[in-house]
């Protein structure tokens, strides 16, 4: 029999670890930091990517593919953004059998080498706006990895835009941030907030970053979106300019945006429970399993036949009803395996909803239904399977969104007192929104005191950081305050 | 206006370097050997990968993803393995600021880290057989590249297949390789002969290489793809074991297979003209362009709004039809360029079919209709250009597949003579079959003194190679002959 997943209330870091490499999603890769995603997982992965993709696409931009070493002499171009990624780059320096004359570094992101054919392609105002996005691997050597969350390679999309001004950059990167917030809780069901980071917190070499950031079950924060707007701080560093209508010639103005596998490390920990994987129905390829009770000998035809014949019936409603996905149904007929350990592997790996179907329910005209979330069988009769399966799949998508925001509104509270905040960021934990007077030394200082970062700064419907009432968090200054969300993260 | 494209009797190596670079879909990089796909040659890929993906799943195996990164230690386990590819390795010696303990091998192919991983999962009979694909990149440092069809870095899918027998892994490898075959002519109407690698030919570390192989317009050959046996030659090296029914430890026999993007260079190659691209309609996003002519003020809005009606009817057509795509159709408002402009950009990017429509053409209740292979324009009444384009599109993918038969058979020649081969594998070039008695010597000779090789030897309808009656084309040998099919190749 399988193993034990650890509970979460026991330990949430080793029950995630179990989830994941129990269900099969991921594993340890004998590269250190590197992990390979099993097809359980990349099955996930691709229904993000298709699903993203279509939203991407349908912003305007197109895809397209950039080479994967980036010459150590263009990541220095802008002097921040160096200063931030070089710790973490692999570099090669050897190749075809020999030393390299400039030293390739394996991107962490593509902002410079993408920069320099922008410079290429770019010539007129008419050449713009110009989009472009990427689905790709990068690199970022990390000290601590975990599967998913922190690796050291990952997939992931990276958009790059160029705008004739500032403002329709702004824009640009707000749009994307909205697509990002849609995405998440429409597919995903992970309930996000939409803020700004703070100065310390922003991308290197942007003017400003835009992120989503989402509670995982144990109340921490896991960033899990970023859309930046670059100003022309990359289009200085490369020339990348345009003739515009008044005949001058003027720096472009950029933005890029990207979400990588790390989404599913968050869908996991916001949705999973003790007995394995829950997935949201938009995540997955088989929505429904039919497993047949096949220890009757001269039942099994009949019993095999109506499993097969309900399979079809709950397609052909799947594909009649609203939903925006084929419903993936799987007869599963293997008789090497007990119907109890496929009930507890189907359990593991998350489908969505568990049928039974033994000579009893047949002679009754009926089955016996399960939804993953909930976990409680229901009596169906045969007849109104196909319909309740739609439902339910929708039911099920609209649920796990609601609880896991229900779970985030019960866990975030408003702080003004430092001693406090300090005592209930250990216990209970949560997302903290307090006042902060925008300095450096206050955010470092709490950091450092209580390892709860600023996740990110509330927007209000004009996009600005919402202004508070009040004393700032630490330092009690009543200047200049914005409203923070205080938590520790992933 | 445009640049011009060397027509293709001028310089053809000239000519295709025109239409990548100028129908945008490919551009140099920085990086020296890597290439930047752009959104019009990126967009071909997604069909590639969209229609071979649901091909390859058919087969029964499921996507998954593994680490970009190869411990130098793993490669050299398999010793042809290491020799063929270790000239051509990218190698990371620092990362994360400091010098690593190991070298880490960018994967030029993923056999070694794939096997690490398999031999950790399969545990019984009962896990076989495992089968996995993976879209991905991967790097071979090249000395002379061309865009698309050799670069150091390329985007490819990699299948890796585990079974119990030995019969099981040859019927895999060539089960892929009519999948292969199939794929090449349905989607990319591009013909190929499917043979048996000779021993010189065969990848690093394989028991067998099955490839096809196509005829390009200059007569030279491409490999389009390749599926290998691999035996248990990887399985010993990193001990891919499985306890069998009969509860003995054996090793698992493996297979491998791959495409690249290197198809998107062999369709060109197969199919364009000296005025550009020509897509099959299968690889296009835009199927149809509609060109309306706005030229008389009064009359725009009618034009317009005619245009807008008849691409709603293409699009319903299509999706009434057998097409097996949603047939894409854009209506070019753009006032900004001129008609003739425009003609000449649908030409140049490849869009299938052209459609003008103006006041005139309005008053009498028809259109101009061009296809971009055939470059006749067609006056069609409006009512019957739906159903027109529908049977265009399909007689379009036929017969540009037909064509392409045509003319390599129209250029493919026996010669059993040697000084006969000599003159015309000069001129006028193609595909020459003659006995050859399996010798590597005469194979090397061959390839010596005439440039030519051995791009397989075709297959009977049980998958062996063809016996030939004579004489080797080399040293007159009279033993062991089989058929090869001699060229020079990319």
């Amino acid at each position: 029999m399988a193993e034990k997943i650890t509970p979460r209330d026991k330990d949430f870091s080793q029950w995630y670890q179990d989830v994941v490499l129990q269900a099969r999603l991921a594993d340890y890769s004998p590269v250190k930091g590197c992990m390979v995603i099993r097809p359980n997982g990349y099955s996930i992965w691709e229904q993000i990517h298709e699903n993203l993709d279509r939203r991407i696409k349908a912003t305007g931009a197109r895809n397209a593919y950039f080479p994967l070493f980036i010459p150590e002499s263009f990541l220095k171009k802008e002097a921040e953004h160096v200063e931030g990624f070089a710790p973490q780059c692999a570099v090669v320096t050897y190749a075809g059998a020999k030393d390299l004359e400039e030293k390739l570094v394996v991107r962490p992101t593509s902002e410079t080498i993408i920069n320099s054919m922008f410079a290429k392609w770019i010539q007129s105002y008419r050449d713009l706006p110009m989009m472009i996005n990427q689905w790709a691997n990068v690199v970022r050597w990390e000290m601590r990895t975990r599967l998913f969350l922190r690796t050291t390679e990952f997939l992931w999309q990276e958009g790059h835009t160029c705008h004739a001004t500032a403002d329709e950059a702004e824009v640009e990167a707000r749009k994307m941030l909205r697509v990002y917030v849609d995405f998440a809780e429409e597919v995903l069901a992970m309930p996000v907030i939409a803020g700004l980071k703070s100065e310390s917190e922003k991308f290197a070499g942007a003017l400003r970053t835009y992120c989503i950031e989402a509670m995982m079950q144990d109340k921490k924060a896991l960033q899990a979106g970023t859309s930046h707007n670059l100003s022309t701080n990359f289009a200085k560093a490369f020339d990348t300019l345009f003739l515009d209508k008044d005949g001058k010639q003027k720096l472009v103005h950029q933005t890029s945006w990207g979400v990588s596998t790390r989404l599913i490390g968050g869908m996991i920990m916001t949705h999973s429970d003790d007995r394995g994987l829950v997935l949201p129905p938009r995540l997955a390829t088989t929505h429904v399993v039919i497993v047949p009770i096949l220890s009757n000998a001269s039942l099994k035809a009949d019993v095999l036949s109506a499993a097969e014949s309900l399979a079809k019936s709950i397609q052909d409603a799947g594909a009649s009803s609203q939903l925006p996905y084929s419903v993936g149904v799987l007869v599963d007929q293997d008789e090497t395996k007990q119907p109890g350990w496929k009930f507890h592997e189907y359990e593991l790996i998350g489908v969505p909803i568990r049928i039974e179907l033994g000579p009893r329910d047949l002679e009754k005209g009926q089955i016996v239904m399960t939804r993953r979330d909930l976990g409680q069988k229901e009596v169906v009769l045969l007849g109104e399977v196909p319909q309740k399966v739609v439902r339910d799949l929708a039911a099920m998508q609209k649920e796990l969104l609601e609880k896991a925001r229900a779970f985030r509104e019960k866990n975030t509270f408003a702080v003004d007192d430092y001693s406090d905040f300090r005592k209930r960021i250990e216990e209970p934990g949560g997302f903290f929104m307090a006042a902060w007077c925008q300095s450096k030394s206050c955010e470092a200082k709490i950091k450092e005191e209580t390892k709860a970062t600023i996740r990110c700064l509330p927007l209000d419907p004009d996009h600005q950081p919402i202004a508070e009432a009040g004393r700032c968090l630490a330092c009690s200054s009543t200047d200049s305050l914005v409203r923070a969300i205080f938590a520790r993260s992933y």
